[in-house]
């Protein structure tokens, strides 16, 4: 009943999460290294497009993506309704992949499709048994436990910003925001980590990843940079009083802005060394 | 840092959520089921009174009210900072308890205070460990992972209706929702729960409480009722795509009013046989 503490994270499969608006044509970073977590030439690929709102031409473009780069086994997987999510057939198929892709779209489109379901259990556990699992935009944002469904653009906090539903659960910890400069969130995310300091907020730009690995470190990949906001040491927040949409204070925030080649551990909230 | 399924149980402290106004004169059925719990005359309780705005005086009243069943070793802790909660002497002091009662007020101030110190760590592991944790009011909400934090009434579900953020993570397979029937709350646990099914709503009325015990059944106790939110059968709710506060469909909800007496298993999400 208790999320309980998790011993033995070797076992664990990698979370990726991407930014939205991954290079398709030329370098291809983000999306070469989920091909290489994927297995490279031997990867099978499954891909959920189910968050969005043309998921025949989501999943086409993805399929072509993997294709192109070198991928034979591709699988789309459409899940249109609750039913889908529940039907053994396709949670038999997906159990034979080696990795999952979650399309942009709506996060909680996504979820209120997924949550509770076969299909969502089954990502979970072939997670925890080492399937590495992508998401990217709206598939970002519903890999983690505490998921941002929608709020208000804006530099800094204020009342009623954010909404916060359930994701995926495939980490507890982070809370996961995406197309994050361009759409100006820094202000959402700053409050979602207010209303439970627990949680670590990750801010991550277009064409950019955080690559969650077994051991609870983060690696930054791609073009812009990830946002870490750390609210260990708050000390101070109003988050609980402040009324309507007015303005939120919070004091001693720790913020990182970590660019390709960085990494971040989760466990001590610690910026390891860039060894470039 | 992934929410793993938890297989042994039997060590864990019960959950006591309680819908506000429980009665503090006459049978106090709702307060004596507590002390029960917390070990009668030798019970040894915690009152915490963060979520409240008049913290001493509640503090001062569960105080008298559990002196009154008989309980000696009462200790009332305020939590006034994040920096009180962050207090080696108080988490100590903590730890010799045998139960713990989190009062009523605002559950996003509780947590906004609490999450993610060394306090909150305790009071998890404590109830890991076999420790009796209850709630009333803001305090049931602040029980759960996935914690409504606020929202507006109404008796069918809307878009925007209901704002979840992290609660203190004792259960995460349910979210609770309090002085249910008099504050007009069927709209936004529905929403809750359409957000992401795998959710098991809870909504329990004024000096009624949903007693949670380590096999994951819940004992209905009290004067009113505690409705039951099931959506493993949803098939169809619109919940992502809706725009703005308009109406959301959701079909195949299962519902259960359940009143003194009733128990409810978690895991087959049966409606036990009703012995009176």
């Amino acid at each position: 009943m208790s999320p309980a503490e998790v011993t033995d994270l070797n076992g664990r499969g990698v979370l990726m999460a991407i930014g939205g608006g991954e290079d398709k044509i030329k370098e291809r970073r983000v999306l070469t290294h989920f091909f290489n977590l994927a297995g490279s030439q031997q990867a099978h690929i499954a891909v959920i497009p189910a968050a969005s709102t043309q998921p025949d031409q989501t999943g086409e473009l993805y399929q072509a993506l993997f294709r192109n780069l070198g991928v034979t086994e591709i699988e789309v997987f459409h899940i249109r309704s609750r039913a889908d999510a529940q039907d053994p057939g396709r949670v038999a198929a997906l159990r034979q992949v080696s990795a999952i892709f979650l399309s942009g779209g709506n996060q909680l489109r996504l979820m209120s499709l997924l949550g509770g379901t076969l299909m969502a259990q089954a990502i979970r556990r072939l997670n925890a048994n080492g399937v590495a699992v992508a998401g990217t935009s709206a598939g970002a944002s519903a890999l983690s436990q505490h998921m941002i469904a929608f709020g208000r653009a804006g530099e800094w906090p204020s009342q009623r910003m954010v909404q916060l539903t359930p994701g995926l659960g495939l980490s507890n910890r982070v809370v996961i925001d995406q197309h994050f400069q361009n759409r100006g969130r820094t202000g959402r995310l700053l409050i979602a980590v207010a209303y439970n300091p627990f949680l670590i907020g990750l801010g991550i730009d277009e064409d950019t990843a955080a690559v969650l690995d077994p051991q609870n470190r983060l690696h930054i990949i791609g073009r812009s940079s990830v946002v870490v906001v750390d609210g260990s040491e708050l000390d101070y927040t109003n988050v609980g009083d402040v009324q309507r949409h007015r303005a939120v204070a919070m004091t001693n925030i720790r913020l990182h802005v970590l660019t390709d080649g960085f990494s971040y551990d989760l466990m001590s909230r610690q910026v390891e060394p860039f060894l470039p």
